[in-house]
C-alpha cells in the first residue's frame, strides 16, 4: 500500500478561476473594491485598538480610468502589505487574509465590517485584466513592493517607490473586456454593487460652485472648485438605529435605494437582531399593483454593505417578496442553491425572524393608528392574505389585524365580525353567515337586497380570497360565508320565517310547466320562491359551493377537474310578484313567452349573463318598446 | 526583482471544491454516472478502432445503494484505470482524462458523445461522502488497485483482486447526506438527470412474468424472472434522424417528456445541425393556456443526453420559452451567466437558427395543410405575434404564415386581406381600412351593423394585439385597423356618401341641446349622425387613437402615462330615427327626460358601459315597463 496527498496543478485550476470563479466577470470590480473597504476597515481596526501606531485619518477608495493606458486602478489608503504579507495572501491562492485576520482578532474585531472570504476574490480581477499589478505599502516601516503577474502562474516581485500607505491594484483590460475602460459601464457597477459600502469611494471629480458671500459686489464670479466625486453613502439607514432616523429619513432612503420611484411607501419595518444571527435590514410595504408578478424581486440582498443580488428567494418568505427594501447579513451562506437554503437551518431561522417582525410591525401600526391602517388596507391586503395562506405563524398572529371590509367601507377584524353579526345574520341552525360580494358594480342588486335586510355584507375581492374562505371556514366550525347572489336572500340567511305565497299549489305546478317551456333548461333550473311581492320578478342565483370550487381550480388548487364543470345557475321567481300573476294569467302564448323572455333577459342583466346577440336583440327590443 | 510561481494550496482548495463546486449537492449523481458513461463510450471507441483489443458487449452501469452500510455504489463496464492512471487522473486535481482522451483521439472520437470536460466532477462525491474509494481495473492486462480517500487530501492505494473490467466508486455516505441512500431519492435523480444517457443505467431488479406458451396446459403456471431494472432510455427520439421517425413516436416521446402532461402537442420541430455548431433537439407546440407564466421553461436542456437545465433563457429566443421539449448541445457554455450567453456569439447563432427553423416549420406546416393550420391557430397565434414583436428576423419570414381570422372563422394572411378588401373597404383618401373586433360577445352589434354593409371583421383578441396593429401600420402605410365600436359605421370606412337628415340643421341644434341637457358632460361628447332609419337611435363609441394607446401603454410600452387618462366616449345619435323625432317632439320635459336616459342606458349596455347602482335601478324600471 502506497498513500500519498491529493496534488492540485495550478495549471490547471488558474484557468478554472479565471473562468469559473464567478458567472459573471463584471463581479471582479465588487471583489477589488470590498478588498480595499477590509484594507481600510482592517487598519482602522488596528489604529482603534492602539495596535497601529498610526493616524487613521479620513481614508477613501478611489477608482480610476485610464483609457488611453487601456489600464483600471482601484487604490485604496488601508493597511497595505508587507512584500512578506504579498507571498503569503497573493501567491499562495485561497489563502484568506481576511479569515486570518479575523480568526487572531476575534474578539474585537467581530463588527468590524470586514468582508473577504476565502481569499479567492483578488484574483477575479483575471477574468478581465491580462496582466495584474500591485503596488503596495504596508502600515508597518517595512520599504512597499510591486507585484506583477500576467496571468500564468508566474509572478514577479520587486521594491517600489511608493510612499503613502495602502495599495494600488493596476488592471490591463483584455481585449475582451474593454466595456470596463468605459465611464458609464464602471459607473453603473458601482452605482449597483458598492452604492452604500461603509468607506468612501472616488469616482472622478465634479465641479462645485462655493455659495456666493452675503457682501459680494453685485459683480461677483462664484468661485467653482473641484471635489472628489463620491458615489456612495457610507452609512445607509439600515446601518443606523431606528430610533435615530425619522419618518423623512426612512423614506428618502426609499428613493435612494429605488430612484426611479415616485410614489412613497406606505410603511417601513426595521430589522436589526444579533443572536442567533446577525441581520440588519429596512423592508418597505409599497402600493401594490394588480400584477403580481412585476412586483417581485425588488428586495436586495447585501453582505457588510456589499451589494449581493435582488434574488431572496428562500431568504425571505414568499409571500413577503412582493415588499421592498434591504437585508443586510453575513450569515446567509451564498453560492449555493436555492434548495439548499431552503433547507438550511440559519436561513429558515431568518426567515421566520422576518416573517414574526412583520407579523409584528402590522400588530402595532394596526394597535396605534386603526383609521390609518383601514385605509391603507386595500393596498396590503394580497400580502397578508396570501401570508396566511403560506405560512401558519404567520396566519396564528395575522388573525388580530387582518380586516373584512363591508361594501360601504367599514373594517373588521374576524372576532369583531363574530360579534357583530351574532344578533342578526345566525340562521336557524346556529351558523354565522358572512355575506360577501367580490364586486360592487356586478352584484349590485344582491348586494341592495341584502342591504335592505339590514344584513351586513363584505367586500372580498383578492383573487385568492377562496382558498382564504375555505381555510377560515375550516377553522371556524359555526362561520359559513356565503356570497350574496348565492341564493335570494331569505335562503341566503335561512331563519325559517314562512312566507306566505299568494299561489296555490296547483297555480305553481302550471307556472312552473309554463316558465320551464320558455327557459332553456341547460344550464337553469326554475325554482319558485314566495317572496315580499316588491323584490324582483325574477332573478338569477349561483350556488356557493360550486362556485368556489371553480374558483379555488382557477387560481391554483382546489379539488381536480373542478374548473371544467359548466356554470349552472338558478332562475329564481318570485310568486307573489305582480308580473308573475299576469305570466300565469295571460292566455296569450306569445304574450307569455315575450313576458318570460324579456323578464329573463332582465334577471341575466344583473347578474352579467346577457350578452352577445342576446345583447343585441334585447337592446334592439327594448328601442322598439320606448320609440 | 524576484520570480516564482503562484502555489494553490490543496488544503485551502479542498474545501472549496466541495463546498463550490456546485450549488446543488444531488449533482454529484450526474457526475458520477456521466464519469462512468464516458469510462464505457471510450473503450467503446477504442475497440471500434480496433486499439482495445477486447470484446465491448452490452456493457451497462449499475447503481446500487448498501442502506445498512451507508453506501452507494456506482459500478461500470468500462475503460476502467491503471494504478498508474489513477495517480495521473485522481490524485491531480483538475486534470481532465476526458479532454486529454479527446485530444488524443481528436479525429475519430469527435462524435464519441464523451461528455467529462475539466475533471473535476469526480471531486463532487465528496459534497455528500466522508469517505470515496474506488476499485478499478483496466481493460489493459495489468492489476486491479484500490483507492481511498477520506476527504482530506490524504489518499491510499492498494492491489484489489477486482478481475472484471470497469470501475467500481463507493460513496460512503456523510451524515448530512442520508437522503441519497433513499431508494426514492436516487431514482428521482436518476430520472431527472440520466433519463437518456447513452449508456444503459441498472436501478435495482424488477419480476417479470413470462408469456405463457401457446401449447400450456390449463393449471399452467406462468413463470416469473428477475430482470435488471434499466432506468434510462439511451436512444431518445432526438437522437435519431427525422426520416426514422413517426408523428406516433414524436408524441410518445413527448409524453416520455412529460409524463404528467395528457394533452397531445400540434406539432414538432426536429433541430438537427452540425456546422459551425452542434444543435439536435425536438421542439413541441402545446396547447396554449391564457396564462403565459406557467408555459415557461419546459424546454430541458441537455448536454451529449445529460440533463443540465431548464432554464434555457438566452439560448431560446425568449417568444420561444412557451414550448416545450429538449435542446441537446455541447456548445452551449454552461455555469456562466445569463447575460454573457446573452453577448456570446455561438448562443446568438444557436437562438437565430432555432428561431429560423421554427418560422420554416411554420412556413411548411401553413403550405402542406392550410385547414389544419388554421384550426390549430389559436393555439399558437399568442407566440407567433409575440415572436413578429420581438425577433425581427421571426417578423420578416412571418407574414406569408401568420393569419388574421374574422368573426366568422375565416382566415387571411396579410396579402390575402389587402386584396380580398380592396374593392370594399378602401375610403375616401385610398386608405385600406381593417375593421377589427376584441370580443365577438361585447362588441356584437357593433360587429352586426358592419357586417351588414357587406365588411368584413377580424377577430383580434391576443393581448398584445394592439402593439402588433400599431407595428403592421407602420410598415404598411395604405393600411389602417380601427375596432369596430371605434365610431359609427359610415364614419369607420368614410366613403363620403352624404347621408340626408330629417332634420334641419335648426332642429338638430335644438335636439342637441335637450340631449346634453341629460346625457352627463364627464366622460360623454354627443355626435349627431344621419344614419339609416332602422339604424340604432342611440350608439356609443370610442375613438380608436386613444383607446388602443391606452391598452399599449396597459401591456407594456405605448406612450408614458397614456394608462392613466381617462376614457372618452361619443354618444351618437341617429337623427333620422323615430326615437330621436319623439324626443324632439315631445313637449313634456319629464318624458323627454325619461326617453333619453333609457336610450343612453341601453346604449350604454351594448357598449359595457351599465353597471352598479345604474343597472339595478334600468333592471327595476324596466320591470315594471312590462309588469
Amino acid at each position: 500500500m502506497t498513500t500519498g496527498k491529493i496534488n492540485v496543478s495550478v495549471e490547471n485550476i488558474f484557468p478554472l478561476i479565471k473562468k469559473f470563479l464567478y458567472s459573471d466577470h463584471e463581479i471582479f470590480l465588487r471583489e477589488l473594491v470590498s478588498n480595499a473597504t477590509d484594507a481600510t476597515l482592517k487598519l482602522k481596526h488596528l489604529t482603534g485598538i492602539g495596535e497601529a501606531k498610526v493616524e487613521y485619518g479620513n481614508p477613501k477608495i478611489e477608482v480610476r480610468i485610464d483609457k488611453e493606458g487601456k489600464k483600471l486602478h482601484i487604490i485604496d489608503q488601508g493597511i497595505g502589505m508587507t512584500g512578506e504579507e504579498v507571498e503569503k495572501y497573493i501567491n499562495q491562492v485561497a489563502f484568506s487574509g481576511a479569515e486570518e485576520f479575523l480568526e487572531k482578532y476575534k474578539d474585537s474585531a467581530k463588527d468590524s465590517g470586514i468582508i473577504g472570504h476565502f481569499g479567492l476574490g483578488f484574483y477575479s480581477a483575471f477574468m478581465v485584466a491580462e496582466k495584474v499589478e500591485i503596488i503596495t505599502k504596508s502600515y508597518k516601516d517595512e520599504p512597499a513592493v510591486h507585484w506583477t503577474c500576467d496571468g500564468s502562474p508566474e509572478f514577479t516581485l520587486e521594491p517600489s517607490d511608493k510612499t503613502e500607505r495602502g495599495s494600488e491594484i493596476i488592471l490591463h483590460i483584455a481585449e475582451d473586456s474593454l466595456e470596463f475602460l468605459e465611464e458609464g459601464r464602471i459607473a453603473e457597477l458601482l452605482r449597483k454593487y458598492n452604492k452604500f459600502m461603509p468607506v468612501p469611494i472616488k469616482f472622478g471629480t465634479r465641479t462645485e460652485t462655493l455659495p456666493t458671500p452675503e457682501d459680494a459686489p453685485e459683480d461677483y464670479k462664484a468661485e467653482e472648485i473641484e471635489v472628489d466625486n463620491i458615489i456612495n453613502n457610507p452609512t445607509p439607514a439600515w446601518t443606523k438605529q431606528p430610533a435615530d432616523l425619522t419618518d423623512e429619513d426612512y423614506k428618502s432612503f426609499y428613493h435612494e435605494l429605488y430612484p426611479t420611484q415616485f410614489e412613497e411607501p406606505l410603511f417601513n419595518i426595521h430589522l436589526n437582531v444579533d443572536y442567533p444571527f446577525n441581520l440588519t435590514g429596512i423592508l418597505y410595504f409599497p402600493k401594490m399593483s394588480s400584477d403580481l408578478q412585476v412586483q417581485k424581486d425588488k428586495i436586495q440582498l447585501y453582505q457588510n454593505q456589499v451589494y449581493v443580488t435582488d434574488n431572496v428567494e428562500g431568504i425571505v418568505p414568499e409571500f413577503l417578496t412582493m415588499l421592498r427594501g434591504v437585508i443586510d447579513s453575513p450569515d446567509i451562506p451564498l453560492n449555493v442553491s436555492r434548495s439548499y437554503l431552503q433547507a438550511d437551518g440559519a436561513v429558515k431561522k431568518i426567515s421566520n425572524y422576518i416573517t414574526r417582525k412583520v407579523a409584528d410591525k402590522l400588530k402595532s401600526l394596526f394597535t396605534e393608528n386603526r383609521e390609518d391602517f383601514e385605509q391603507k388596507w386595500n393596498d396590503i391586503k394580497i400580502v397578508l392574505e396570501y401570508g396566511m395562506l403560506s405560512e401558519p405563524k404567520f396566519y396564528e398572529k395575522a388573525g388580530s389585524f387582518v380586516l373584512y371590509p363591508t361594501v360601504d367601507n367599514k373594517f373588521f377584524t374576524i372576532d369583531e365580525l363574530k360579534e357583530k353579526l351574532a344578533a342578526t345574520q345566525t340562521d336557524k341552525d346556529g351558523k354565522l353567515i358572512v355575506l360577501y360580494a367580490s364586486n360592487k358594480d356586478t352584484q349590485h342588486s344582491y348586494i341592495a337586497a341584502a342591504r335592505d335586510k339590514g344584513y351586513e355584507v363584505m367586500l372580498l375581492d383578492s383573487p385568492i380570497i377562496s382558498h382564504l374562505i375555505q381555510k377560515l371556514e375550516a377553522d371556524n366550525k359555526d362561520l359559513m360565508f356565503v356570497r350574496v347572489d348565492a341564493d335570494h336572500i331569505d335562503k341566503l340567511i335561512n331563519k325559517d320565517e314562512q312566507q306566505i305565497s299568494k299561489l296555490s299549489e296547483e297555480e305553481q305546478n302550471k307556472l312552473k310547466t309554463t316558465l320551464e317551456e320558455f327557459i332553456p333548461k341547460s344550464g337553469y333550473s326554475v325554482q319558485l320562491e314566495a317572496m315580499d311581492s316588491n323584490a324582483a320578478p325574477f332573478m338569477i342565483t349561483q350556488p356557493e359551493f360550486m362556485r368556489r370550487m371553480k374558483e379555488m381550480s382557477a387560481s391554483g388548487g382546489g379539488m381536480f377537474g373542478m374548473g371544467n364543470f359548466p356554470d349552472m345557475y338558478n332562475v329564481v321567481v318570485n310568486t307573489n310578484s305582480e308580473l308573475t300573476t299576469n305570466i300565469l294569467n295571460s292566455d296569450d302564448k306569445t304574450h307569455q313567452e315575450a313576458l318570460v323572455k324579456q323578464a329573463l333577459d332582465l334577471a341575466k342583466l344583473s347578474q352579467n349573463l346577457l350578452k352577445g346577440e342576446e345583447l343585441t336583440a334585447f337592446v334592439k327590443r327594448s328601442f322598439e318598446l320606448i320609440k
